[in-house]
C-alpha cells in the first residue's frame, strides 16, 4: 500500500480518487464538475487519440471542425434529442457586452450542427458517403461528477457519417464499435461486451444504439463507447436529402459514434493497484524508466555513465534516466510505481561490475535479473508480456464475474456485489424499470450475436428470447 | 483564372474568400463569426499542430488541459487582463436548466485558470519550472470576422510557463518567438519579422509581447504568433508564491505564448494564386496526385496497371490516383490545382508505353517528363524545391516591400498600397496614436536585435533611438 493511497478494500471510491490525484492524472478545478487533465493524463490522452486517429483514417475518416455554440432552436428540431440533451446544457446568453438574440448551447454533442452544415454540402449520391470525425470538448451539466467518468466538460471525438442507403450506414455503426472494441482489447488491455442498448437506454435521436461495456474491478459496468445508427431522424430534422442513382429525392442516412476522456477512468478502474497507477504499456508515455543507485559521487558517475551508454540509440521518448541528486532512490521506486510506469529498471555499482540490471514489472511485481548487452528487445517482449497479462487479468475477471441469474430475489442481492448478469426480458420497458427501481442496476446491454436462448423474462416472467447483460454501472 | 474564383486584381478580399470556401477549407457556420473548418483545411491544421507539437516537446514542454470555463470574477483579478477581455467574451449565464450563481465565460484565453491552479502546484523551486501547453478551442466575441484570420471561436496552443526567476521566464519568451518563427519560415515557407509590440499593442497583463508579423500578398501586416513575459503579474493576481533556494517567499515569473488557426489565413494569403490555394509541401496532407487519363476500357486498365505497380512501396498517405470514372481529367486537373496539392502526374496510354510521366508542379505551372523509374526520389526533391521556392518568393515579396519612410504625409499615401514601412518613433502614446489614427496602420513591432539608429520620430520629430516597422495589418 503506497503511503497516502486508501485501498480498494477500505474504500473503493477513494482509492480511485487517491490514485487520480496524487499520480497527477488530474486535478479538481474551480469550476464544478470540471476537471484538470495534468500532463500524466493527458499523455494517455495523447495516446489513445492517436492510435484510435490512425485506426478512423485507416477506415476512410476525416477529420473536421464544427463550432463549439449551437443556437438553441436546433435543438428543438429532433424531438427526442432536444428531450435527452437541453436539460444538460449550459447556455450562453450574453455575449460581446450584449444580450443575444438567441441564447447558444454549449455543445453536448453536435449532430445538429453537423446536420445543418450536411445540407449545404449533399445534393447528390456523388456526395456521400461524407466520413467526418471531430476532436472536440463538449458540456453536459451533470449533478454528480466524478474524475474522468463523468465531467460537465470532456474531451471525445464524434464521428458524424452520412450515407445513401441504410445498409451501409449501419454497416458504418456496426464498423465503429468493433473499432472501439478492438480499441479497448489490444490498447488499453480493457475487455468488453459489445451489445445494443434498450430502447429507454439508446442515445436521444438514435434508431439504436450499440455500446461496449466494460467490467471495472469492483464488477460495475463502464459504458466505454457508442455507435448510434441514426436512420433518416436528423436528416428529416434538417432536411437534407440527396438525388440517389435513380434521380428521386430521398433523405440521408447517418451514424454518430463517441468515445471520450472516460476511457482513462476505465482503464485506471481495470488495472490499477494499492500501490497505484497501471497503465498499459501501449498507452503508457513512457514505458522505462532507469532508477540508478549510487552512495557517493564516484559510484554515481559509475552508474550514470552505465546507464547512459546502454542506451545510446534508443529511441528517447521510449526510457527516462532518473538522475535526480535530491531524491533517494526508495522514493523514486514508490513515485514511478505510483504513476504506473510498466517497466522499472534499477542499476547500482555492483550490476556495473556485472554488467547486469535489475528489472522490475508493474503489473506483478515480479524482479528480474538481465545482461546490460542486448537488453532494448528484452524489454520490447516484456512490455508485450505485461500488455497479455493485464487483458488476460481483465478478461479473468470478467469471465469469473459474469453469472446466469434467473430469480429476481437472487439477482437483487448477488448484483449489489458487482458483476454482470446474464437474465432473460421479455423487452417490456415496465419490467427494465423495475430491475433499476428495485435493484439499483441496469439492462446494460443486448449482446451482440447473443446466443437465442427461450425463456422467462426474470420479471413478468412472460416469454424471451434471448440473455440480456445487466449490472450495476458507472 | 479559375472558374468561379474572382481574381485578386478585382477583388483581394473576395478572392480569399473564394479561395477559402471553394477549395472546401472551411465553410461559414450558423452562428454568427463561427467558422466550420472542412476536412482540407483541418488537415492542414494537423500539420500545423504535429509538427509545432514535436518542437514543443524537444523544448521540454508537455500539453495538458484546463477548463473552457473560467469564472467571470477570476478576470477581474488581472486588472489590465480583465480590461482587454472582459468585452470580448461570450458568458455562460444558465446551466443544467438554472441560473448559476457565478456566471462563467468562456476561455478567450487562459492565464487565469491556470495561475488558480499553479497556485495548488508550486510551493518550492523544486516545483519549478512548469512547462505547460495546451491545444484548445478559445471564444473571443469578435464584431468583424474573416474566415480564418478572424473567428469568434477558434482553435489554438496556448502555453502557459512558470520560472523560479525573471531571467528564466524571459529567456522562455524569447525561445518560443524564435520557434514560431522558425516554424514559420521552414513549414509554412512565410518569412517573419521578430519584434516587441509597444505598449498600447501588448496583450492585456503582459510585461512585454513579442510577435512574429509576417506580410501578405496584398502588402498588409499579419501577426501570425505572440509570446508574452509576465512577469509576476498573474502570480500576483492569483497569489502564486514558491521558497526560492535560500529559504524565501517569492512571487513565480510566468510566460505564456500561441499560435492558432489564423495561420492557415497566413498560408493562404502568402502563396495562393488565382487558380486556387498553394500548399507549402510541408504542410500539405496530399503532396501528390495522379491523375491517370484514358479514353477506353483497355486504357483505363493499362493506365491504373501502371499507376499501381509505379507507387507499389510508396507511404499511402503521400499520394493517391484519382481513379474516378465520372470526372474528366480536364476537371480533375482544375480541382486538385484549386485545392493547392504540390505536385500532378499525368498518367496516360503513350506514358505508359514511353515508361514516363508528365510532372506538373502547381507552385509554378511548370510541367517535365519524368521516367518512371526512380521517380520517388524525383519527387521528393521536387518537393523540396517546391517549398525553397515558396519561401524565396515570399521572402523577395517581403523585402520588395519593405521602405525606409521619414515624411508622414509621404508614408500617409504610401501605406495605402500596402508594405512594411521602417519609420522613426520617439515611443510616446500619442504619436502612435496619431498613426493609427491618420492613415489607418499601426506599429506592427519594435524589430528584436534592431540596430540602432539616431533619428526624428515621423511625427512629433522628437528624437528616435531606432526605426520601427509600420504597416496595414489584419
Amino acid at each position: 500500500m503506497a503511503k497516502g493511497i486508501t485501498t480498494r478494500e477500505q474504500n473503493y471510491s477513494q482509492w480511485y480518487i487517491d490514485i487520480v490525484l496524487k499520480s497527477e492524472m488530474a486535478d479538481y478545478s474551480p469550476v464544478k464538475g470540471c476537471m484538470v487533465i495534468r500532463p500524466t493524463g493527458y499523455g494517455i490522452w495523447e495516446n489513445i487519440q492517436k492510435h484510435l486517429d490512425r485506426m478512423f483514417k485507416e477506415t476512410g475518416h476525416q477529420n473536421a471542425y464544427f463550432p463549439m455554440f449551437i443556437p438553441e432552436s436546433f435543438l428543438t428540431k429532433e424531438a427526442e434529442h432536444v428531450e435527452g440533451f437541453a436539460p444538460e446544457c449550459a447556455v450562453v446568453t450574453h455575449a460581446g457586452g450584449k444580450e443575444l438574440e438567441e441564447p447558444l448551447v454549449v455543445r453536448p454533442t453536435s449532430e445538429t450542427m453537423i446536420w445543418a452544415m450536411y445540407k449545404n454540402w449533399i445534393n447528390s449520391y456523388r456526395d456521400l458517403p461524407i466520413l467526418i470525425n471531430q476532436w472536440a470538448n463538449v458540456c453536459r451539466w451533470e449533478m454528480r461528477t466524478r474524475l474522468f467518468l463523468r465531467t460537465t466538460e470532456f474531451l471525445w471525438q464524434e464521428g458524424h457519417t452520412a450515407h445513401a442507403t441504410e445498409e451501409e450506414a449501419i454497416a458504418e455503426t456496426e464498423q465503429m464499435v468493433h473499432i472501439y472494441q478492438k480499441f479497448a482489447e489490444e490498447y488499453m488491455a480493457m475487455p468488453v461486451m459489445v451489445g445494443t442498448k434498450t430502447e429507454q437506454e439508446k442515445f436521444a435521436g438514435a434508431v439504436k444504439t450499440l455500446s461496449i461495456e466494460a467490467m471495472l474491478q469492483d464488477g460495475k459496468a463502464l459504458q466505454a463507447g457508442t455507435s448510434h445508427y441514426l436512420g433518416q431522424n436528423f436528416a428529416k430534422a434538417f432536411d437534407v436529402k440527396f438525388q440517389n442513382q435513380n434521380k428521386e429525392q430521398e433523405y440521408v442516412y447517418a451514424s454518430s459514434w463517441g468515445v471520450s476522456t472516460r476511457l482513462i477512468g476505465g482503464m485506471i478502474m481495470s488495472h490499477s493497484d494499492d500501490n497505484g497507477l497501471v497503465i498499459p504499456p501501449k498507452l503508457a508515455s513512457l514505458p522505462v524508466v532507469f532508477v540508478p543507485i549510487w552512495r557517493s559521487d564516484e559510484e554515481m558517475e559509475l552508474v550514470l555513465k552505465n546507464a547512459d551508454e546502454m542506451t545510446q540509440g534508443w529511441d528517447k521518448l521510449f526510457f527516462k534516466i532518473d538522475d535526480r541528486d535530491n531524491v533517494k532512490p526508495g522514493r523514486k521506486f514508490n513515485e514511478w510505481e505510483l504513476k504506473g510506469i510498466p517497466i522499472r529498471i534499477e542499476i547500482g555499482p555492483r550490476d556495473c561490475e556485472n554488467k547486469e540490471v535489475v528489472v522490475v514489472r508493474r503489473d506483478t511485481g515480479e524482479k528480474v535479473t538481465m545482461p546490460m548487452e542486448g537488453l532494448l528487445p528484452k524489454l520490447e517482449a516484456l512490455l508485450d508480456d505485461i500488455q497479455d497479462n493485464l487483458l488476460a487479468n481483465a478478461q479473468k475477471r470478467m469471465d469469473e464475474n459474469t453469472h446466469i441469474a434467473d430469480d429476481f430475489k437472487e439477482y437483487k442481492k448477488a448484483v449489489k456485489t458487482g458483476g454482470f448478469y446474464k437474465i432473460h426480458w421479455c423487452g417490456e420497458n415496465s419490467c427494465e424499470d423495475y430491475i433499476q427501481e428495485r435493484s439499483k442496476s441496469t439492462i446494460r446491454c443486448i449482446p451482440y450475436n447473443g446466443e437465442e436462448e427461450e425463456g422467462e423474462c426474470i420479471v413478468c416472467h412472460k416469454p424471451s428470447k434471448r440473455r440480456v447483460i445487466a449490472a450495476q454501472s458507472y
